[in-house]
């Protein structure tokens, strides 16, 4: 072809795209993310160790770490490979399976309560006073060995008291002091109960197990002591941890905490994590003692291509923080130095242990991640990311392992640390009445909300969790969304019902170029927020403000506006929204779902009501049956139909009201609402029948009383011993008296008065006869 | 703090991400793509001119446009802006409202068959031989004027005839002459039928009517001819418009593709057209000619600053192309060039005008997009879209102008031109009778058949539609999803309810570290597609690819297979499948969806199944009470279960089966499966009641036969009329015959014979008439 076409030229970038930095706690500063595999990113994220139920925490943690990885997938397009452990080897672990296992043994060992149980208990109970309450106890008021049952009212009556001061002090002194106390009061109560039980005789398996039970925290410590190295069976720990991690999953999917693409648990990794210690020894950064394998810090940190706590290098003395590191069962005598720290533990009689080069005993805490991440990534990885508790020693450590084993100098390009969460103002401890469950925060607030409260906030600072921040700040942010998404869809289906307009006159406008220009805005600054190191707060405040503005659009145009440019607005705040994990417009099912043409906008109303509605109109056609023949055969059915309504269909949040025309109304409800309302109503109800019940019991009484008076025959009435002896002399042959006691005849005012009060009792006895004679026949 | 971290350095790009390319017809070469203002790109896509239902090859542009949409926004994460035009001012239009306008108003006033409809039809059909049907014939078989309906029988036995050849030879000459000759013959047809019924006298509005509709095309253009001029009301073609927008966008989201964010419409931008074009005559680039204006296309390609049809300059002088383009009501006398096209069209009687400084007029089809995209974007767009077919004359137009008012050297960055679709080789067309609308074909396939059949090609290359490519290639990839997708759940709900495992063996071993290895590299790969221009057949291929190596590992594992690795694949394939538009997985619903926590899975299914199971359960209670009591008012109950199952769940795909536990089984079935056997369940049924019914019936026949036998008492069997008259002569008292007709004795055989004869008699005489009595007690 001869004629060629004009030259071409690239377009100028006028505004350059944003570039993604993120904080990096490597630097303490905000760095550009510089993924090293093309778009592919290598992220391992700190698991939880898993021995107890999961709280609020651990909420602020993963959730953060969830929306983190959504904006890094959902959003900025990475091929993201997210690899989590579950630490399922740990002292804390080991402890409480021990004990649980002990204690359910010596449980089922006490058929019957014994003197020798109350022995027991009685004397796990004084050491517990010694070893754990008395340390909170001011000097003087610790009772002396031996006096422990006499000094405890005392100590009651002070910790109940009206002096606040008092368990402040002790609370100063132990900040568990308050679960011990408890701990031990239970205990106490448990223990006179059961001493009065065996006195009575009250001996059975059932006092038994309510006395090990009230006792269980004491009870624990001592068995663990006595017989804790007697258990032995690795299993034992590890059935306690799946329980509690399959606890965990399902407090984060209720949370929409996406699983890991990973999920490394350390009892899986054992021989690697015997390999990798003996090759950092082998490098010369590890040394065995008496069975332990310890890594020496100090020649790490001197290697000239190594440095020791790259993340807080302030904190490589800090004797607290190493020791928590290491664990309540650990050994640490023979270290060259107090920074030195577990590679390898030689396991304790009742202490799992796996064979080894070094003799039977289990990883330190901070060789298992260096291990499953390495096992997984090789030699560098782009994220690591966990809670910002975790970054000395146990980050430190991970890396100086890795890079010792590795023999590289970066294992991590990016270290991200998740602020921590304080409850109105406090850290959440179990001793300070504030700790907060997942399961207990979902009964209160839902997830959306609970996520939204985070996305208000830093992701690497601290939060404080507050009443006045979820009944404010996010009710208020929760409800402007909603009340713009309803609006907007009712504005979209009338559009639709109306279909394309005739009427020729565009609606593409100033107001509207304007909104639209203000949306790309936004868009962009949205984009220039989530670059700024993830910074959901503005971009929050872009959605929020974009909201505003179509507000006011929206009420500027009225009848005239153009439905297009505000749906554009509102689907794309959706799908961001969404992106953040607020909602379940996106399905991450496997596959590529419904192959329905044009319902792309089911719902699960939308999908549930056609069958409610038949189930329902089936149940009103049954009813209406069975209520038009009234026989009494049909009684059952009818309490069928009741129970659909008041059980069966109320925790899957299908309210049934009934009509009067017999048609019920079908509405889909939250659950809980349901419940609720049901349980009211229930109460209301139950109420009213006790009400009723108690005005019955009373006529019934009165009635009795009434009744009763009629008992005496009016022939015996006036004689003893109804009336005193000597009363009267002579009566006649109705019992009537005649006379005095002196013999003297009755006045004739007297005697009408008497004659008077016979008739009555007469009548009443009559009365009473016949009552009783009815009773009999029943 | 004193304490420094040690220097970081910023990771090294081992592999650099790819860069997107596109296929710009601007230099027909691969072009990186850069958009002006950060991630945000102005799109516009030339939209449809709706006058008729949308077809295949609306089909291949508007999908294939919306995969590359997709692509763009859910893929790269650009904030794409994408505006569409519909064309409603336009030479089909007009013609087509009008004619419908005038045929409708026509047969309305059609009150009687008169001779003057006959007459009408009947010149229309002659005109139409000669104007439309001729030119396809033979020269010596074109019938003389006034010779039509004489030559027409033998014309219809050339076409219906054996020899193929010669309507060859006529499709030749006029490619649409088999539209034209059916057109004629369904009319010449009517024409007989109702002139025989004038004859004989049937001349009611069904009749005149049916001639109209049988004639339609035909009459129309007579009509058309006759009285165009006097329609003037634009809501007109308005209207016939707004219905064929109403039906694309219809087939659009059967076909899953998305809504343009900003639609607009020509017939709203009128004066903003006015106002453009005479910015182009300001600015030197139109002139006028009698009420019409003209792009001076010389003037123009002369200019510094500006290229005359940048995309295909070879086309210049293209007569055929540029007069397509003006359209069938053009008048282009005065151009000062063949070359120069309409701005603005002077409007003849019978079309739609608007006012205008050059008197009333339309605007030419060209300026339509340049004013409606610069309305919205300006002088400048990222990316402009359309069938490959308009690249020249309609695009290069729309460019001139455009930069010929804003006075700009470059208004559009990236042109991207979809290819052409045939169908089984051929061009799609009516005349072809290869012509599919969407409607047709989605019977036939579903929409993500035909968007993977899209997939499966080039973009920007011609598309060959055919039946082996849809049930060989399609149906193979769409089953090999399927079934990997269906395995992959299996797995995972088998998983899943086996809870967290206690075994500690892991499973990340080198099978799983080699596919996720692969998967690293598919991920990696399938971005390379995509930025190479959109290829989609490598990307989909790098899908399947994923899928058998995924496979290949399941099988190699079995049971002992780590499903999270398997997961992970499965569900990045869901998403890159969902992502081009092939499924529901994602919402597109204002809002963020329903506050469901954990429930990040629900399908259909699983939202259904404990509301059912609720259902089936409340009836399976109703039942038992209502078979144990057995009281036969009991049966409405019984009925309406029954109901229940057999009429009311059927449409709804729920299945109950009653089992002998008195419990129903509970199914989802596609309804139409379901009432295909509830169907075939009744057939069978009403078959067997049938053939039992027939069966009854013939018994009562043959009794009421035998029970008829014995209607005559025995006394009188021997008499006439039982019995021609003088058959015997004389009787005893119980009507035995003692003597012949002749009065001879009966042979002692004979009287033996009439005797038992009389005996049988009497024994069916009686049986009749206990029945008799019987009967009448009923």
């Amino acid at each position: 072809m001869a004629v060629q076409q004009p030259a071409w030229k690239l377009p100028e970038r006028k505004t350059e795209e944003p570039v993604l930095k993120v904080y990096n706690s490597l630097t303490r500063t905000k760095t550009e993310f510089v993924p090293t595999n093309g778009r592919l990113v290598k992220w391992y994220n700190c698991g939880p160790t898993v021995y107890d139920a999961s709280h609020m925490g651990h909420a602020r943690n993963y959730v953060t770490q969830d929306v983190l990885r959504r904006i890094m997938t959902d959003y900025f397009g990475y091929d993201v490979h997210f690899v989590m452990n579950i630490t399922d080897i740990d002292d804390k672990i080991i402890i409480r399976a021990r004990q649980n296992h002990l204690l359910e043994q010596f449980k089922k060992q006490q058929k019957t309560l014994t003197p020798e149980l109350l022995d027991i208990t009685l004397s796990s109970w004084t050491s517990y006073i010694q070893s754990k309450v008395a340390k909170g106890l001011p000097e003087n008021e610790r009772p002396a060995p031996g006096n422990e049952q006499d000094a405890w009212p005392k100590l009651v009556s002070l910790f109940q008291g009206e002096d606040k001061s008092w368990k402040a002090e002790c609370l100063k002194r132990d900040e568990k002091f308050e679960m011990h106390f408890s701990a031990a009061s239970k205990a106490y109560n448990a223990i006179q109960r059961s001493r009065e039980a065996l006195q009575s005789g009250q001996t059975g398996e059932e006092v038994a197990h309510a006395l090990v039970d009230e006792s269980r925290d004491i009870l624990a410590l001592t068995l663990d002591k006595e017989q804790g190295s007697t258990v032995t069976d690795p299993s034992i720990s590890r059935s306690l941890a799946a329980y509690w991690e399959g606890q965990f999953f399902n407090d984060m999917r209720r949370l929409r905490v996406r699983d890991p693409d990973t999920l490394t648990r350390v009892t899986e990794y054992v021989p690697e994590i015997v390999s990798f210690v003996e090759g950092i020894v082998k490098n010369g950064y590890g040394y065995v003692v008496e069975g332990s394998v310890y890594f020496d810090t100090w020649a790490f940190d001197k290697a000239e291509n190594h440095d020791y706590a790259k993340l807080e290098p302030w904190s490589k003395g800090n004797r607290e923080l190493l020791e928590e590191g290491e664990g309540a069962l650990s050994v640490t005598t023979g270290r060259r130095s107090a920074a030195d720290f577990a590679l390898w533990k030689a396991s304790k009689p009742g202490e799992p242990s796996w064979p080894s080069p070094w003799g039977p005993g289990r990883p330190g805490w901070h060789i298992e991640c260096s291990v499953m991440a390495s096992a997984v990534f090789g030699d560098n990885m782009d994220i690591h990311s966990g809670g910002s508790d975790l970054a000395f020693p146990h980050h430190d450590n991970e890396m100086a392992q890795s890079e010792a084993y590795h023999d590289c100098s970066s294992w991590v390009n990016y270290f991200l640390h998740t602020g921590h969460l304080h409850i109105e103002g406090l850290k959440m401890s179990k001793s300070l009445k504030n700790f907060i469950t997942i399961d207990e925060i979902l009964q209160k607030y839902s997830a959306r909300q609970l996520r939204l409260a985070f996305l208000t906030q830093f992701w690497n600072a601290k939060i404080d969790f507050s009443e006045s921040l979820m009944t404010g700040e996010v009710r208020n942010i929760e409800a402007s969304f909603n009340n713009f998404f309803t609006t907007v869809k009712a504005l979209v289906s009338q559009a639709q019902a109306e279909g394309p307009r005739l009427e020729s006159t565009h609606r593409f406008g100033d107001l509207e170029k304007d909104l639209t220009a203000k949306f790309h805005e936004g868009q962009a600054a949205f984009r220039v927020a989530l670059c700024d190191s993830f910074n959901t707060p503005d971009a929050l405040n872009v959605l929020r403000d974009l909201v505003s503005r179509t507000n006011v659009y929206i009420n500027s145009r009225g009848a005239n506006l153009e439905i297009s440019v505000v749906e554009r607005v509102a689907r794309w705040i959706g799908q961001m929204l969404r992106m953040f994990g607020l909602g379940e417009g996106e399905s991450s099912e496997v596959g590529w779902g419904q192959d329905v043409s044009g319902e792309a906008n089911v719902n699960r109303e939308e999908i549930l009501m056609p069958y409610l509605r038949t189930l329902s109109s089936f149940r009103d056609g049954v009813r209406k049956v069975a209520i038009a023949k009234g026989d009494t055969a049909l009684k059952d059915i009818l309490a069928l139909c009741d129970k659909l309504r008041d059980a069966d269909l109320v925790p899957l949040g299908v309210a049934l009201d009934d009509q009067e025309d017999g048609k019920a109304l079908v509405k889909l409800v939250p659950p809980a609402e349901l419940v609720r309302a049901r349980d009211e109503k229930r109460a209301q109800e139950q109420e009213k029948a006790a009400r009723k019940a108690a005005q019955v019991e009373a006529e019934r009484q009165k009635k009795l009383k009434k009744l009763e008076k009629g008992r005496t025959p009016p022939q015996e009435m006036f004689r003893p011993p109804h009336v005193p002896a000597g009363t009267y002399s002579s009566w006649n042959e109705d019992g009537v008296p005649l006379t005095d006691g002196e013999g003297k005849e009755l006045s004739k005012n007297k005697a009408k008065n008497v004659k008077k009060e016979w008739d009555l009792q007469k009548k009443l006895h009559d009365e009473f006869v016949a009552w009783q004679a009815e009773q009999q026949q029943a």
